[in-house]
């Protein structure tokens, strides 16, 4: 990670703690339990992978961080939400993440089902509440945009094929299918998004924006597959090993970690061909592509 | 009950079957089992009160039934969706609805958490994705105005507070704050979303018909509790006497059975004393005020 990277993305960390901060409910303010774990479940941890995405591709339409900070807020906004639902002890019933107990851990499972409900409210109100576009007739396609990426044919959908997928041998392309949908539609809905945040961009060049965050959405969960194998559960903050324990279908069960390895860079490599035509205002682009397939945690 | 009240709720109950059946995913499209929870969740049944509610308000600013739809479509799946959570064992723990078995008990709690998830989302998407008015800003009001009414202060704000509250001896006030977000900020989103579908409407109309809503949203809440312990579970199509058995709140329990009928009265009155300067226009959400008031289910 060169030294530019890392002080960029520690500094958009920081502004999104503070953007997040700003529009979650405040702590001391009635009711309390809910906002308490609103901001228990969103503030103080992550990698922010998707601001990083929003910011990053700001870069490529010119646009400003008043703007990209509430597009990254509602893309991370629905994240936690549906981290928390999938934590719950009907879902995979996990008791750690980001490195402290999960929200039904901490609160309680009638808590942490309204938190999530009310986070992904929150998304949608953030967007709907801030101007980040030029035109209006953008803005509501940010916000369809989102709500596609997030529903029943998106990340929603993708949880929805996880959860049936549990014991039964998944090809690689039903695999990539639920991974498309699960991790991969919120990835591209994060890209999409900070491209309407700027100028506006031509539709080839917007599609080979898309391409880039589909290819980038997979290599995020083959390395993800990577590391519930390899790492440890200190350095990823939350229960490894759970795949293979819960009888998950994973990139490393189907493929073997050697070629699921080899898989991650093959799609590195594709994203990054998709760049090419944005020179030097795709760099943090490329650099955040590099990061996620090369992290540890 | 009026005949030309009872036809046209009944046709607008019917349209709505139709324009839900349309906007909801496939029920024989991968993820099937989400697909028919979210499907088995909203179709069916329902007094449809909310639609009504945007209907009857389109009325006063001749908006078209092509648009109506999807603002009362979406009103329409944040209610779906707040129901499914809300019967769900870590909350109300209900296991009848609509006279069938509620969501979780019909396919399984993790079944039941994804439908609701992706139900709200949907709201979001059949609101962003079809023309509701004219300009595109007044289409990002409308969203913004939904979010608003669904999330921490609104519905799921209410809902925290109810949660908070069994077992505790409320003041009426409190119990008015309460129903004012859980059940209330759905209701006026009803009638304002409604009112952005037609033609231009002045501030002080608008806000009128603002102040009609949250009196209507009252006194449907104070029926609501009359209706808990005067009905039987048959008539009410879920189980009655949950309130009491929860040792929850009610208007009922707090001013007497009496004084609760009193108090829905004279909500009415006020209600209807908003819509005096509408004339002709505001029939049908008079008539619907009634109906809110005397139903008997």
């Amino acid at each position: 990670m060169s030294d530019d990277f890392a002080r960029w993305s520690f500094s958009i960390q920081q502004q999104m703690e503070m953007t997040l901060g700003a529009v979650l409910p405040p702590a001391n303010h009635h009711p309390q339990r809910l906002h308490d774990a609103m901001r228990y479940a969103v503030l103080g941890g992550g990698k922010r992978v998707r601001p990083l995405l929003v910011f990053a591709t700001g870069d490529i339409v010119g646009a400003p961080a008043e703007r990209l900070q509430y597009a990254a807020a509602a893309v991370e906004l629905i994240h936690a939400y549906s981290l928390i639902h999938d934590d719950m002890p009907c879902m995979d019933d996990d008791a750690m993440r980001r490195g402290k107990p999960t929200v039904h851990v901490e609160f309680d499972e009638a808590t942490a089902l309204l938190a999530g409900d009310a986070l992904q409210t929150a998304a949608f109100e953030v967007l709907a509440g801030h101007k980040v576009c030029d035109e209006a007739a953008d803005h509501v396609q940010m916000l369809r945009l989102l709500a596609n990426a997030a529903g029943a044919a998106g990340m929603a959908g993708g949880q929805a094929i996880d959860l049936a997928s549990v014991g039964k041998a998944l090809s690689l392309p039903e695999l990539e299918q639920m991974h498309i949908l699960k991790t991969g539609a919120l990835i591209r809905a994060s890209v999409l998004l900070g491209s309407y945040c700027g100028e506006a961009l031509p539709a080839p060049a917007r599609e080979r924006l898309d391409r880039f965050a589909k290819l980038v959405g997979l290599a995020f969960q083959v390395v993800d597959d990577i590391l519930d194998v390899e790492a440890d559960g200190a350095t990823l903050g939350k229960t490894p090993g759970k795949d293979a324990a819960n009888d998950k279908p994973t990139y490393v069960s189907l493929l073997g970690l050697k070629e699921a390895k080899l898989h991650a860079a093959v799609l590195e490599a594709q994203a990054l061909d998709c760049l090419s035509e944005f020179g030097d205002k795709a760099t943090r682009l490329r650099a955040l592509a590099h990061f996620i397939v090369h992290r540890a945690f």
